[in-house]
């Protein structure tokens, strides 16, 4: 990164590339954060105001340095402290239950109302799936479900759990275009209640039920599983538990589908920053540490998709949808809560951009006979999907 | 499983439901051979004939094996054993070009007139796509190519290397229905040799060229690369070789696929009866093994698909036309040989139905960028392919 003291405490930074951005700090200290903690330092000090951008946005600056910052390579005392940071990640205290509902708690049982500002109409707060990139974040969520439903080759009646429900989007469209049985579990009162009334409204409040439970506590015996977006919050020390139980309770036959943020490389500690304002105790896995997992748990991979762009797209309409609604929520939770939300969607873009994050969507079966034996039904069943779709909206049209 | 004495030194083994087996031993000695290393001594024992099935036949003495001694899970000798026998081949000399060859030499360089006795009409030795169960060998050996295909996501006159060429069908099949020019190489003398011949035939010396390299003498930059059922000779010594080397030969927006057999176990040993008899330092990679090289040579996975059910199927129809056959192949090679092949056939049969074998089709990419968003590309590629092999196929007629 080029650096170049322009006129007073300003600068212009850019790699000879454009976007440039132009930076300038509110105090000498808050120069000297960011340069002895960058990672922590830079959302702290947007968070606070502490540095005006002079010229391009928070998404420009942060993509210019993902762009020319990746990944430490080599040996030397960054890399060293890395290391340090990525083993107290996985080695540290695991995330037991009164700890995973205070997480939940912390980040899912804001207001709805605030998660509307930004997400779809269905409330999904997860990697959409654009079958093209122009498609609507809209379209994209619902594509997302179709996807994921189509993975899960349900049959009417067959039984799913919901590990990781939100506000209940998916399980209601499991419910609805599959006359699938959903339990939906977690563990933010806020999302508990909503998903409850939305099964109510849709007069689906007898084959879709939901619970605030963790993943350990759920009994039981399913023929699907699914767990969307909620993987990141069990941490390595738990991966074991988490497999252990989703085989445990999954049909002998069964289908599950886990969807997670993650990467290919190796082990790598996840953002401190992100861990104290977003998500305590998040954690992003690499591949290799859940494939170890699997096998212990007597799971085996039958498909692996891996999407990247999407993510990146998903984050790109929420941050737009943010900053078109920043008066909204700079209303209810103030200025500082709404530039960590902006850091949080501009640095997560980045992430799927230009630092190897990808989504890891895993198909998981106890025998490989429970799924046919090529992928064409995946294919098959989205059209069919699509069909059900048309007829239910054209049905509630009329 | 259950043994019953029967009258004289015969056995009819079983473990309570059909089919069962029975086993006479032609001397004492044999049944201590057998006890005291199993896995070496069922094979040898079968080569030498030195026991007679007297009931069932051999892929079903196999089977009730395969069924009842599975993996041994918890600590003690056999375990311990085991253990060091897998790091001795992890970390035992590594498959050095020269060694290469002649491994390859050693399975590969047999008359293409032997192999004609069980492969389909194109010589494809490798697992077969089978669009259904029933699909003739033939029709799933071409599925098989066509599916490969679809993931290479081909455009006309893009370069291919095809890393263990066998006989050339996959590389004359990318030329012919893709447009594709490729070079595609063996180690083995005898493949090479037929794989040009039938260039030459088929009027495509111009874009399909073979030669006798190993995979670290290769030089250039190809937009696709391509190795199906080569990895298994590998040897986890030269993971991060083999895989450094696909990405630096593939071009920055380059697809490559690699299929190999693997599993998704922990790191295990790889059968000493067929390290011995039929692949010299062949080597069952897990997933966990290949996903660090693969991070390290900056490949990353866009897309694993996992294949069982199609390698039995295969192996199966391998089995039936061997034993249609039988005789011709004894005339040649002898009795002794027979035996060999007919247990390994059988071996590896059960090994993907009951010991967690699997194929792991790998989709790799140094960007994500290389490949459209979503996978829907492959069904279109596919139905697109299909007519063009339906044109070729009147063209040739007409």
């Amino acid at each position: 990164m080029e650096v170049r003291t322009s006129t007073g405490p300003a600068f212009v930074v850019g790699d000879g590339r454009p976007p440039f951005c132009g930076l300038r700090f509110a105090d000498k200290a808050a120069e000297w954060e960011l340069i002895r903690d960058p990672e922590m330092g830079l959302g702290e000090l947007y968070a606070d105001g502490r540095f005006e951008l002079i010229l391009g946005d928070l998404y420009n600056l942060l993509a210019l340095g993902a762009r020319n910052i990746v990944a430490p390579g080599g040996p030397g005392l960054l890399t060293a402290l890395r290391t340090l940071q990525s083993l107290w990640q996985r080695l540290g205290p695991g995330v037991a239950p009164g700890r995973a509902r205070a997480n939940a708690s912390h980040h899912y049982d804001l207001d709805a109302g605030f998660y509307r500002l930004f997400l779809d109409d269905d409330l999904q707060y997860s990697c959409a799936y654009f079958e093209t990139p122009s498609a609507s974040l809209e379209a994209a969520q619902l594509a997302k479900k179709r996807h994921i439903a189509a993975k899960l080759a349900l049959s009417p009646g067959q039984k799913v759990l919901d590990i990781g429900c939100g506000w209940g989007g998916l399980a209601l469209y499991l419910a609805q275009n599959c006359g699938a049985e959903v339990l939906g579990v977690t563990l933010a009162r806020e999302q508990l209640q909503l998903a409850r009334q939305r099964a109510q409204s849709a007069g689906l409040a007898d084959t879709v039920h939901f619970a605030l439970k963790d993943y350990r506590e759920v009994g039981g015996s399913f023929d699907r599983v699914v767990s969307i977006g909620m993987f990141e919050h069990v941490g390595p020390k738990n991966y074991d538990a988490f497999f252990a139980r989703v085989a445990e309770l999954l049909a002998e036959d069964g289908v599950a589908l886990v969807h997670t943020i993650g990467h290919l490389g190796a082990p790598a500690p996840t953002s401190s920053w992100l861990r104290k304002y977003i998500f305590p105790d998040g954690y992003i896995p690499s591949l290799m540490e859940i494939a170890p997992s699997l096998a212990r748990a007597g799971l085996a991979v039958a498909d692996l998709e891996v999407l990247r762009e999407h993510y990146a797209l998903t984050l790109e309409h929420w941050r737009a949808r943010f900053k078109a609604n920043r008066d909204a929520a700079r209303e209810i939770f103030g200025e500082r809560f709404c530039r960590i939300w902006e850091f949080y969607l501009a640095a997560s873009e980045c992430a799927f951009r230009y630092e190897g994050c990808v989504v890891l969507q895993f198909q998981l079966v106890r025998k490989f006979e429970a799924l046919p034996i090529t992928r064409d039904y995946l294919f098959r069943r989205e059209a069919e999907l699509r069909a059900v779709e048309e007829r239910l909206r054209s049905g509630a049209k009329s």
